[in-house]
């Protein structure tokens, strides 16, 4: 959901007549304002878009049912593939969305979203609404299963791209790009085998790159979907990070690959432990209102999808993310040393998983 | 659920002793802060009470399930009564909350509250940090059926109450009071003579008070229950006022009185022309679909909803607004010409019922 955010909080660029961006496309060159680094945004689309098609290959080879694809454009730069299969043998709504955008943002936007990346680049001095041309590109997936014995999973891949910008005042907005995303998981029945496998395939990933980041995102994972009001997170956590420069945008797109692949690799493991064991219309009941949890954070505390509905972004592709059923009883509480209770405790106090 | 966010938003007192308000009492008159107008707001609230009382005999009456009673305090000064019929024979979940609530707020949060009544009496010289007492009381429900043919009905109607305060520094805030509230009517089948009905009761309610009432806050009504990420509202409206300190408050009390009992006696006519009407599971599901759009609002856009969740109100009592179920369908789009199609037009376009 947090790229819709993207394809949302940022007005119209000088041109309106900039061509949709496809699968290894990029704005053309002749347009001053995306002439520069190509080739990276066209291998950060082809691995969104790879991520994407074998995503939704598993999806379907794992419900038998084909998933439905909408192409959009964005009125002001850009446009997206959203993928979603609803009403499945397995999945009640799952989709995976990819959207790359381009236009222009303010500085203070800029530095809003990414402060560290921005201040590294020296890119504070700038006018606040000076506005500096960007990219954005990104894969967003949310995945409802229908039994309360499989567990949700979200997962986010975006980079950032600010080529340098020659102010209407002379002064030069610095080039700066960074990345942002993560993978969370969502159980309405804890199988505590499962959230370490998701923790440690996650952690693998992480550790290839730099054995500070596993630690860092976790942690961050665990605050981020944090619902204030029921002092609970919606989830189990995983990771999540944003902002993030601080190594060579090759070696964090290898990053944002390996915890990609070890998403493809676990998430169906899951599914295919628990898809066919019983469970009760209570355990069902609990899901739905743990689904009620899940539309509670996504549109009352998610950025992406907050900013994105409130600033026009495309509703459909933003609210994907929300589940196809959901259920909210007055004050219910779970029985005592249930299992419902038992996840409850989890949510309201992270464990360390590996 | 805007009485919630009078009983959250507001942060505590001195003195953390006061006594749970109860039917017919209020703060102490040793007690400085509250020292005033114990005569209207003693009636204010027996109104409310004699309103939860008679709203829920009602509902109990149809449904014939016994109401839940949760009386409750408040941290901060105060308290309320919640009563709860969920899982019913003809209501999926009803609510009826009365709060009587108390303490000390900013001024600068009097200004943003009621701009106008704050103006009128000249509050506007006060520092904004200076904490002025408060006293605020309501009753606010929402009541979903079962049946996709029965429209989901909300009202709320609250009485602020602030005395003449001396500053720290010697400046005297001059005492201030206001009422706000509303009905408004959610069908998810649109019946054109419900609507007509529910809005002429409404309008003889405004029109014995002020004629310049019912369009005002028919308008009001109709702007405030917009969801812009939609393009539409979650209902077909009724009323909606605040910061309302035109007339004597006896008056304006007379007034709300009118309106709560305009909705005490369409609201049962409209369920018992529409219960035992069949439905297709074609109008189940599209009821699901607006339950969703009923949640976004609430948790998105309901100043009462989201204030009261975001600075520690009692969670159950707010979320008592929330469907028992909701869905959200991708890309779900009515047949043209469908019962569904000719609804969704007139919460794109608000018309003119009376």
């Amino acid at each position: 959901a947090s790229l819709c955010f993207i394809s949302a909080t940022l007005p119209s660029p000088n041109s309106t007549t900039l061509p949709l961006c496809r699968r290894g496309s990029y704005p053309p060159q002749q347009n001053r304002l995306y002439a520069g680094n190509p080739e990276f945004r066209t291998q950060f689309e082809s691995f969104l878009y790879e991520m994407q098609d074998r995503f939704c290959s598993k999806l379907e080879e794992i419900d038998g049912k084909k998933i439905h694809t909408d192409t959009w454009e964005r009125n002001n730069g850009g446009g997206g593939t959203t993928k979603v299969l609803q009403n499945g043998n397995v999945f009640e709504k799952a989709g995976v969305n990819v959207s790359v955008v381009f236009g222009e943002m303010p500085a203070s936007a800029v530095r809003v979203a990414a402060p560290k990346s921005a201040q590294d680049v020296g890119a504070v001095g700038v006018d606040d609404k000076e506005r500096i041309p960007f990219y954005a590109a990104g894969i967003s997936s949310v995945i409802h299963p229908s039994s309360p014995m499989c567990p949700t999973i979200h997962f986010n891949y975006r980079f950032f791209d600010l080529d340098s910008h020659q102010a209407r005042n002379g002064k030069v907005f610095p080039g700066v790009w960074w990345f942002g995303g993560g993978t969370d998981l969502t159980p309405s029945h804890l199988f505590k085998e499962d959230v370490v496998l998701f923790h440690e395939a996650l952690k693998a990933a992480c550790d290839a790159t730099d054995p500070a980041f596993y630690p860092r995102f976790k942690k961050w994972c665990d605050e981020y979907f944090f619902i204030p009001h029921r002092g609970e997170r919606r989830g189990v956590g995983g990771i999540f990070f944003d902002d993030l420069n601080c190594r060579p945008k090759e070696e964090l797109m290898a990053f944002q690959r390996a915890c990609a692949e070890a998403t493809l690799l676990v998430y169906p493991e899951i599914i295919r432990r628990r898809l066919d064991m019983p469970f009760t219309e209570e355990q069902k009941r609990w899901q739905q209102l743990r689904r009620g949890r899940y539309a509670e954070f996504n549109v009352m505390y998610d950025r992406g999808t907050t900013f994105g509905l409130k600033t026009g972004g495309r509703v459909e592709s933003i609210l994907m993310s929300l589940p196809l059923t959901a259920r909210w009883e007055y004050s219910h509480t779970p029985k005592a040393g249930s299992s419902e209770a038992e996840l409850l405790q989890v949510l309201k106090t992270p464990a360390d998983w590996v």
